[in-house]
């Protein structure tokens, strides 16, 4: 893999710098760590009567911003929850060696005959996993004590107990994807009593990329903040691909297992056999693949509606199916073996992503009959997928325009019991492109806002091309923005205080503190800099907006004006 | 002034490719021209029973997208509005020869003595000026048939007429900013039952650009798509730069008269005068400016609850007038003197747009006592400009939660007697240093869709530097998607047709066609082709979507199942 200078192994890139470090917080019910990054300020912010002289930050980026850690591509990452000891407690061998192709001489598990291992299957049973103390911790970024005093809104007012995250997932109001056969992962939580989280796609297709530059795609996602990575490969190499992927991931990886079932069949849709996927949703349950997205819902009495539409269905996923079901004139095989589909998941703990075949295209397709009718056959395979103990959430769109966004998740509320709601986008409108990551975090906000657990990220190469590095890191940030601000806006205190330090630093004109507690360090400091450069200034960072010079900084006009009686 | 090869005067790139062309829509009430830009389809596309072979999209770039227009930016553009006649027969001359720096030989006008100018003025008089027919013809965007037998939603399904224009500008609803002047503008309106604008800033300050570099990003502005641009310069030869922006701008131009006050007076705020400030507003009258930015509404009852924030005053202006109110122990001059204001803005009919000096720099500070304090106060002195017939719009946030914009656009609809309203994204977090164009487009969306008439744009430099020529092209086309967006939610058939045709574009892999319907055809051309390279694709464009290769195309595939039976 090249290791360029800005490579997130690199460890000059590592810590974004010099003010940054990898704090971990032990577990008190489990033998876990869990890794934030701490961001050191140049000076104490007093908020609510607490001095800041530091900012823990949630972190996606694992083992890669610890200095710790030493990194080699072809080995992967360390596989920390093999350490928590639950997984080897609770689970029995899947086969009495490595599958062949693996990077690991790791023994691949599953449950044990007649017992359950999903993390709702002990929810329910009201035991806590390791899995469940390590999100709550992680959700708390160290600030309950601040939270307690000063939260803000209703449902985040307190502290997050494991107790709260058991609860949630008992209810399937929330997930937390973890393979027991991915021990390289550091858990996370999707449901909208959270942190909203972002999921990033990577992926080769037949037209390009190799697999070092898929891997090095998913660490850069991690880096820049993607809570999720979802590995969409449609070319050759599917198998090895992941494998490198998953071994190198601290995030859930999901797939979508018809993209490799079809190349199985040499790309011909009405080929496809149940025994075929099954075989594949098998092969990957050993690798470790935490969620898998699976078009169930897409019925046969929906094709007819989804013809009436402007762009038809532009689900990859969706499309396949629609073929199978025309060309061999029965309905979606999927759905028919969806309980078989349930008995594999819950062997691995694999969350469904229940695809949104129908999403629609254009914002002239949302909202319509078919979108909406396939919405409530998602909902009935969340009770029966419930039923098997698997976790569940439902993807949505799609294309949508602004002011028909609520109603989406209203539906998928209504519809789907409140599994978590995980979006693309929505984006408002068809003309963005090149810019369709902004055209998604305008629709992702608010639907976010209202409860959408995860937002799928956008690139700006979205409906033109596959994306590069740079639309990545571009794709995340961006989406990042859209899920904070919903977290700002559903009364997250952490991210209240997180702004509320940023802008204490503005004030103070506290530069580097500003661009550590960016979204973007790096971009921040660079756009600065070249913006003093091209002014001619030099030495010490400016006592004044560089926007405004000297005479007509604002900030250094109201604070001379407060001084004055 | 420089000329490089993307430079909007060199010829080639004039018309966004050779499938756009310049198209001029004659008036039947004045003889007036309105210009268009048409886009020519490489198919029929159907919508509503009407077949499209091409597309007229409102044009903000105007005589630089014409090619029988050629261009000396040393001399200025075609004064197009007194070719119309209505100027000259309303309004005497307001000196003997033209001032002192003037490009051109024009000698300014003003209003006859007694007597009306101002659209407001005309508007409630019954009479519909040129400007207001001018308007109604671009808002129409030639769509009229289409309009009528295919509108969406209860303000847009009928086209606009002259009449509908003078109704709302006579209730103050809308504001078409026009000095007379400004002969180069081509006039536009701003109010939220027409099309969402957007604003561009640009100029220099005392650390960097030069006045060919600010003309050059003035007419950069409009090429990409923003309605008006503010020259809020700074630095030295602000007189000069404005008179080479306003002889070449086809916009209106706003400016902050206090900054040039400001430099009047070597930079010390305490220093400024009233007779100064007036003497600034008639110089800069004379030379054309449409609409001023006036902190009129900043009083000193409202320094204390500003002193208690995060973030203090981050408005220029209004940190100028804290500090001047503060140092003379006086209530603020703009305030004290708002009728004589009134007298020189309805001589020459410039639009006032009343400041919000108290809009919050921080999402902490957002909806205060001193922003809602303030808000109230606009509301009066929008009463006491209409006394004059002058022309209001007002400013707004500024950085505000997502949950809390509605109730910006609620109380300024309350306290401002449905004056428009004119903000500045809101920004929905503080965190976004190096993408706050994304942040505030996310919010611009939000606050359109509730009734915001125009959205000043933000550049990926704000809070770190001043924007060169790539960011103002990234501000504009990002606020654009959300003036967009904003305008589909509301209903414009117009806005609902564009997306339409990109759509069945799409739908038929008609790659030229989606890009020049894009809103930036450039870049989207750009990033395809530079896909299919990378994949090492050449000859035609492909009939799939090169984001996942011919055997995963959704299009393909979708359409593939249609014809099976």
């Amino acid at each position: 893999m090249a290791h360029s200078n800005q490579d997130p192994h690199c460890p000059e890139h590592r810590l974004y710098g010099n003010s940054s470090r990898k704090i971990h917080v032990d577990g008190t019910l489990w033998p876990l760590r869990v890794g934030m990054r701490e961001i050191t300020l140049s000076r104490p912010y007093l908020s609510g009567g607490q001095e800041f002289t530091s900012f823990p930050i949630y972190d996606t980026s694992g083992p890669y911003s610890d200095p710790s850690v030493t990194f080699d591509p072809e080995k992967g990452i360390p596989p920390v929850r093999d350490g928590w000891g639950f997984i080897a407690r609770e689970s029995d061998r899947a086969a009495a060696t490595a599958p062949e192709g693996s990077m690991t001489t790791r023994i691949p598990r599953k449950a044990k005959e007649g017992s359950g291992i999903t993390q709702m299957h002990f929810a329910k049973k009201g035991v806590i996993t390791p899995e469940m103390e390590y999100v709550a911790i992680r959700e708390n970024q160290r600030l309950e004590e601040w939270t307690l005093s000063h939260g803000r809104g209703a449902v985040h007012a307190t502290p997050v107990t494991p107790e709260f995250v058991r609860s949630e997932i008992a209810r399937g109001r929330a997930i937390i994807p973890a393979n027991i056969n991915h021990p390289e992962l550091e858990p996370m939580i999707i449901g909208r009593n959270f942190r909203v989280k972002i999921n990033a796609n990577i992926g080769n297709s037949a037209l390009s990329s190799s697999i070092a530059e898929e891997v090095e795609k998913s660490v850069w996602a991690c880096r820049w903040g993607a809570d999720t990575v979802m590995d969409l490969s449609t070319g050759k190499n599917i198998h090895t691909t992941r494998e490198w992927i998953l071994r190198n991931s601290p995030v859930p990886i999901g797939t979508v297992p018809i993209y490799q079932a079809l190349e199985k069949v040499g790309g011909i849709a009405e080929a496809l056999t149940w025994e075929l996927y099954r075989d594949t949703l098998i092969e990957q349950a050993l690798q470790g693949v935490d969620y898998f997205t699976i078009h169930a819902g897409i019925l046969r009495r929906h094709l007819p509606p989804a013809e009436k539409r402007l762009t038809g269905i532009v689900s990859r996923g969706g499309s396949i199916m629609a073929k199978w079901c025309k060309a061999n004139g029965k309905e979606n095989f999927l759905y028919e073996h969806f309980e078989e589909i349930c008995e594999i998941l819950e062997t691995y703990d694999i969350a469904v992503s229940l695809g949104d075949a129908l999403r629609p295209g254009s914002i002239s397709d949302a909202n319509d009959e078919a979108q909406f009718g396939e919405l409530k056959v998602l909902g009935e395979l969340t009770t029966a997928a419930w039923q098997h103990d698997v976790q569940v959430m439902i993807e949505g769109p799609g294309h949508v325009p602004f002011h028909m966004i609520e109603e989406n998740m209203q539906k998928q509320l209504e519809y789907c019991h409140e599994a978590p709601f995980y979006t693309l986008g929505p984006l408002v409108t068809d003309i963005a492109a090149g810019y369709d990551h902004v055209n998604s975090s305008i629709g992702g906000t608010l639907i976010a806002f209202h409860g959408c657990s995860m937002l799928c990220y956008v690139t700006p190469k979205e409906h033109l091309g596959l994306p590069d590095r740079d639309d990545v890191r571009e794709g995340v940030v961006v989406h990042r923005i859209a899920a904070h601000a919903a977290d700002i806006a559903k009364g997250s205190p952490a991210a209240w205080l997180h702004d509320e330090l940023m802008s204490q630093a503005r004030y103070a004109f506290a530069w580097e503190d500003q661009f550590n507690l960016s979204l973007d360090p790096e971009k921040a400091r660079k756009l600065h800099t070249e913006s003093l450069k091209a002014a001619g200034h030099t030495g010490a960072d400016p006592d004044f907006c560089t926007m405004c010079g000297p005479d007509f900084c604002s900030m250094k006009k109201s604070k001379e004006a407060k001084t004055l009686h």
